[in-house]
């Protein structure tokens, strides 16, 4: 069922989401709030923009042009309608095409930020695939592998351009490696934990292209209280 | 100077040290009380034991035998009258040569778990090298690189054998690649952070020799309270 939901705290946002095949998650708030913003960004990028909670997000924190790119049609009109509710069409801009098709709208070196929420999931014999096709590709590596989404990312960011992504911990080795191979050095992970004293499952990281190797930031998130509402700081994100 | 201290709480270990040039950190109180042990835990090795602090605090928690290595001459004979003030003599074995030379000592596949409390920075020309060579040892690259390390213990360990480290967090991109790459795949990590609301300056790892991809287990562990006593979760080291 097609909904208009509040972006959750952000009180003037109203987001488009199907309830049946597609929500935007609290995956979609950390993120924007995570990576290091300031007045020399100018151009960001969002990689798999689903219903454009990311964009949103980030229209509330700079006045940069932002771009997102989805290949889902279907989501892709859900972004686009959410836009035009908001009154958004001037800041953000939407791109209905494969990531790596991305050489037909911009230049190498064109982004200063480039975000993704990507898809968790590797793609294997044992994947069991979401029945409804939308939702697989958003959560499979379908339309989009992690070394697809680094290579491209490497590539569209200026020098010094930061990439920030969250992700499942249980891929943290590859990620890291695979970043660092690409030349987008890891700089920043926050831990997700869902709860105090679990463990974590999803973890932020921001890199640097072409920076000096080393990791300079750790810290970490927890997202619940004890009786299963936001922590603070969590709260924070949408204040 | 020599000195003799209780190991902390465990009240009834005793460790010569020398205040001078050679303490023992709190490092190597958390590793020893991170690693996985079990009963099929048989042998045991400490690489770069130094006074001995980490087979110490092993003897409380496992009836395996375990062995220390240490280049330092002066280091081992502290770590040596440590065994003996303790009467660990037949628990504990200590060798006195280069880790690169422990082929001499061991067939490859001997041991079930290895630990390292290894040099953290790496030696380049702006490395300032700690007067006291003996220190630096301890400290610096020299004797001991990464790569070293990680390669003798993965032809020292069995099948589905564990490591485990502690080390800077700024270098854990180049340690989790590395340790993949020496078929240690990483599966658990605990950050350490000083206190509440600072950033990770350390942490533990533990990986498995030959085992599947994918880290199964992030947590943390804040060493002091805001007071700057130690935590309840590190006092529960010392029980």
């Amino acid at each position: 069922m097609k909904v208009i939901n509040d972006l959750l705290g952000y009180k003037n946002l109203k987001i488009v989401q199907d309830t049946d095949w597609f929500s935007f998650s609290l995956d979609s708030v950390l993120l924007p709030n995570f990576v290091t913003l300031n007045k020399n960004v100018k151009k960001i990028l969002d990689i798999g923009t689903g219903n454009a909670p990311i964009p949103l997000i980030l229209s509330t924190k700079t006045d940069a042009e932002i771009y997102g790119i989805e290949i889902q049609k279907e989501v892709y009109e859900m972004a686009r309608e959410t836009i035009e509710l908001n009154s958004l069409e001037s800041k953000i801009k939407l791109i209905n095409d494969d990531v790596n098709e991305i050489d037909k709208y911009f230049k190498p070196e064109t982004f200063d930020v480039i975000l993704s929420n990507p898809p968790y999931f590797k793609l294997n014999g044992k994947s069991k695939l979401n029945e409804v096709n939308t939702k697989a590709i958003a959560r499979h590596e379908i339309s989009l592998t992690l070394d697809q989404l680094l290579t491209v990312s490497s590539k569209l960011l200026k020098n010094k351009g930061k990439f920030a992504m969250v992700h499942r911990v249980d891929r943290l080795t590859e990620i890291l490696s695979l970043m660092k191979e690409r030349n987008i050095e890891p700089k920043r992970i926050k831990f997700i934990f869902p709860k105090e004293n679990t463990t974590s499952n999803l973890f932020l990281v921001e890199g640097v292209k072409n920076a000096n190797s080393g990791i300079k930031t750790i810290n970490y998130i927890i997202v619940h209280t004890e009786n299963g509402k936001y922590t603070e700081e969590v709260m924070k994100c949408f204040e």
